[in-house]
């Protein structure tokens, strides 16, 4: 390949290709962008493993990844508040501004949505959802910016206020960022479910104050006691990341009357659940899709120190070697795994 | 029977007797009432088909009824604000006043719920739960308080305001009582989905704008697309009332992004539903279980006209007829059933 | 004059001058309207009596009036959801899109902020915040809809719900249309307070169960005790229409705890009130500036009968007639003044 | 004295008595508690220098004091929760739970408060309201848990989450409560404003990322762009603790738009604010009155370390010499002073 513009394109289930692309101009609101860090994300995974992210299908190729940090290499006309060799984080929506969510600034719902997949050398992007990173942060913690805006718009979205008790089912790197963020809302409490006693092991270590081994077949009432039991208190708020019915139910049974169930993960099609339980407790179960004006909160957050992204970083692989990077995230054998967009000779 | 205080009392599935009890008398915060009438409610009714209300499983016979209104017979030693031949409505809850939940004014979540069945001569019950009727009131619109109670509570828990269209899964008492409710809200377009044309018929006469007849095995998304065509616009909340599974799923096809499912109705222990949908839409799914602190208003609406409950009513029945009072309502044959608790002699 | 475009400019205190402007031609997403029935306002008042609107002083001549009402007469090139011929209201902001506050839907902030005047024959105007009217609307009711959309808007903002006991402190136009709002969001008892007793008289016609008199320099705790004996009952909302210092003060004082005083009046630059009764009853006192997306609600409100803002039209005078027209709306004799801002031959 | 039960009674302006009162014997449902540390707070001054707090008149003699801890020494029949020799905390208010605003949980707004004073050897309590100290916290962190408390409560009420930007006016002790809450409720920066320097070099020192020295005569809308400039940014959120109008009208001109004003400090009679501009940015100006349900939340947060309020502690005095304390706290000298309310004997 000439390497103008390396592309990670997912064609379809196990069908993921580099191509050449174009390199895309910037219109008059837009910058070109030429990305460095990209982290990879499950629903990146679900794209590739599944050809598609709960219930939406991919209907035609694109470029896979949305988790970009990178260099600012040309300005539209109109674009003032940033200039070119600006280190960057991106928010890869590109809202319509029109629409009757865009006008209630609910973008992440924009009736027109259509997001920049990030794995290449360079996107066109428009300039008001880039984000300058201070100089104190590194390209690998620009690539987590997205993913913690995320976990800080999901503890905002579940009313998280500090002192309450927190159960986050599923320890993925969505639950791992997901506790970095509700440590920093000052939640008292936090109990993580899985089903892998090592990836248990790690969120304990960047903050899980109880953690409960659960079994996909595992009786969901029986869980929920155990877990409250375990935890000396019933949650005041359950954050659902894992996308597992059981786990969804396991916190419906769990969680006191009159809270929250946050839904991050995706499941499939049609669940199970004890809606009738949730019904009684006056629970809410609310959905979470993306973020929305959260990048400035975790920016702030990283480059304070208030929250180490560092710690979640466990693989780096060239663009060049997106496919190992991919199943090496599909093997859940780490944390957080980065693909660098650089070209090999670093411009 | 020697008629001190016949009761009537659900011992199981298919079990309902009429049984002689003791007048209860009143302790110091509590006053002693004459029943008069008393609405039959569809979960008076579970208790008896089924056994059970959802997960809640009958495990010891009780009185049944909790729609209740009556007379004052006694005062306990420290009421005040209430007294004898005063006409009244019957909030059925007994919370204990010192709990988690009762702390926070969440009494509808008491650890310690007691209720008082109402189908009897007399009852004695917390002062605090006792509202006196306006003189223009009927003891047949009192015992439509309770019911109308909860659907205030249901619309304000849901959010509805001015100007918002609203779907309504099922066209049973519970639905009828939303639609009157919602009315005062201001709600824009109601539209209202059945099984059955006859009640369909009757909720449009009181105020549905749009209705919808659909069938149990329908496909829910195929269901949604229509009642959004029928109704010309996407509900920006939904308050499902009967409990199916399937209006719950449809309830989640159809609301339009960031908005609200209110679970009314108690389905049965786990049901099956497009949460991803839901997930990806940012829908709350909320649980509503009875009512708080709704009495005094929907005792003004009544007084005031603003809601006609007396149009709610079908059938009359007095308390010895309570069985054929049961097997009416369940039925479908009417709308809202009424016993009358008064003694055969008027007293 | 040529009329070509004959525009209303405030100049200054006590300028106010017909002037001949160019007619302006629709950008891209704009489009361009014949402007017909334009509402007389108080804001507009204040910046030709004061020179000045709550702490905004004129600073340049600017085309006075946005309550407007008119035909579309050319479309921009990307307009697609408008046609030649149209009959719209205006919602007269015209907000970057792009800052802080529009990102968040909170286009009422926008930072740089540009205003249509409307008292003008024509205006270009962005075609998002142009809004069609059903055919059974009038221009003159499209001249109302800027008014009860804030009304709506208010009554939201205010947290109004269905059974709620309300304080309006200001019989005027403002005034007027919060009482025809607060009727569609279900509130029970209305109270309006105001110095004129001709305005009381008309505002209990359209609407308000209690009115008061008060006086200008009356004891506003004094004023409160006299209102509540009145009312039967603290007001759960109380919202402040007319501006004056004291009639603040009167709502902190009436207002049940832990309630809200919604403040829609502009007051002169500093008041004098006593917030620590505000502290101690943890009142909400509540900044209210324009409206947001509350157009499409007004406008259905309207059409379908369940606001009548006719009753509300006391006088019409055409666009030539402006001078009249302000003197009429600044003596307080009759409610909304209309200006008709058609060509005389009706083009 | 025979010091049965001394305690330290205000008796008005500047007179301040200790006298000897009857141990108070515990109800059925209450506890008497043998007294421990008990914190001087702002508000005990206020009744002794000026002989009322806020618009709060003293009527008769009071015993002073509402920041307790003690010892559990006797039990009221009905008491579970609790044994003799258990250490405490103690919220000193006695709501009746069953007035309009105890059913609601609001029982900070109860129709028929009576507070409990502290400064005394014995009390008698609704064991409702005492709460158990963990091990590992001293009586002296147990008398900081109300402050903490009302600063917890004042944080959630403010609305404050992660990442936003907080101005406190007024660095005493309320101040510096509302610092260390912040920080947990994860504020990002953090701005305080006193007329002290010295203060201000405290606040500092235990979490404020900004102070600003004021002066009481300041233009508030200078001061106002002072602060926003060395802080960098508008606030989202401003607390004020002082009571001060001109630090209420710095806040209204420093906050940012559609963010909010609370007002904790206790204000003279009436205050001059702009109350235009926050009309015109749409804020909240909310009152907070002491706490709700926060006992917990503060006990479980300095228990686990999250907040240090031993270094708030600046003087101790046995409760003989509880005027020297009080003059020192009105000195400003130091933070909190600590009254020992132990018997000399250690009792």
């Amino acid at each position: 390949m000439s390497d103008t513009n390396i592309s990670l394109i997912v064609y379809g289930k196990n069908d993921l290709r580099l191509e050449e692309r174009p390199i895309p101009e910037p219109g008059p609101k837009e910058v070109q962008i030429s990305m460095r860090s990209v982290g990879v994300c499950g629903s990146d995974l679900s794209f590739w493993e599944k050809g598609r992210l709960g219930n939406l299908i991919l209907s035609a190729p694109k470029v896979s990844g949305h988790e970009p940090s990178g260099v600012v290499t040309k300005l539209g006309s109109e674009v003032t508040h940033l200039k070119v060799g600006d280190r960057v984080a991106v928010e890869p929506s590109k809202p319509c501004g029109n629409c009757f969510y865009c006008r209630r600034g609910l973008y992440n719902h924009c009736s027109k949505p259509i997001n920049s997949g990030v794995l290449t050398r360079y996107i066109s992007h428009p300039a008001n959802f880039v984000y300058r990173l201070p100089d104190n942060m590194s390209f690998d913690e620009g690539a987590l910016v997205q993913p913690m805006a995320l976990a800080f718009y999901a503890c905002e979205r579940a009313g998280l206020r500090a002192g309450q008790n927190l159960l986050v089912t599923g320890a993925g790197c969505l639950g791992m960022t997901v506790v970095l963020a509700a440590k920093v809302f000052g939640a008292n409490k936090i109990c993580v479910t899985d089903v892998l006693q090592k990836r248990l092991d790690f969120i304990h270590k960047i903050g899980a104050d109880v953690t409960v081994l659960v079994e996909d077949n595992e009786n969901p009432e029986l869980a929920a006691k155990r877990l409250v039991g375990m935890m000396g208190v019933e949650p005041d708020i359950s954050i659902e990341t894992s996308g597992s019915q059981s786990a969804t139910s396991t916190a419906i049974y769990a969680n006191r009357p009159h809270g929250m169930i946050l839904q991050l993960g995706f499941s499939i099609d049609t669940v199970q659940i004890p809606l009738v339980v949730a019904t009684f407790k006056e629970l809410d179960i609310r959905g979470n899709h993306t973020s929305r004006n959260s990048y400035d909160k975790a920016i702030e957050a990283i480059a304070s120190g208030r929250v180490n992204v560092k710690q979640l970083i466990s693989h780096r692989f060239p663009l060049e070697k997106s496919l190992t990077a991919f199943k090496t995230a599909a093997s859940k054998e780490g944390a957080k795994v980065i693909i660098d967009c650089s070209r090999p000779n670093g411009i």
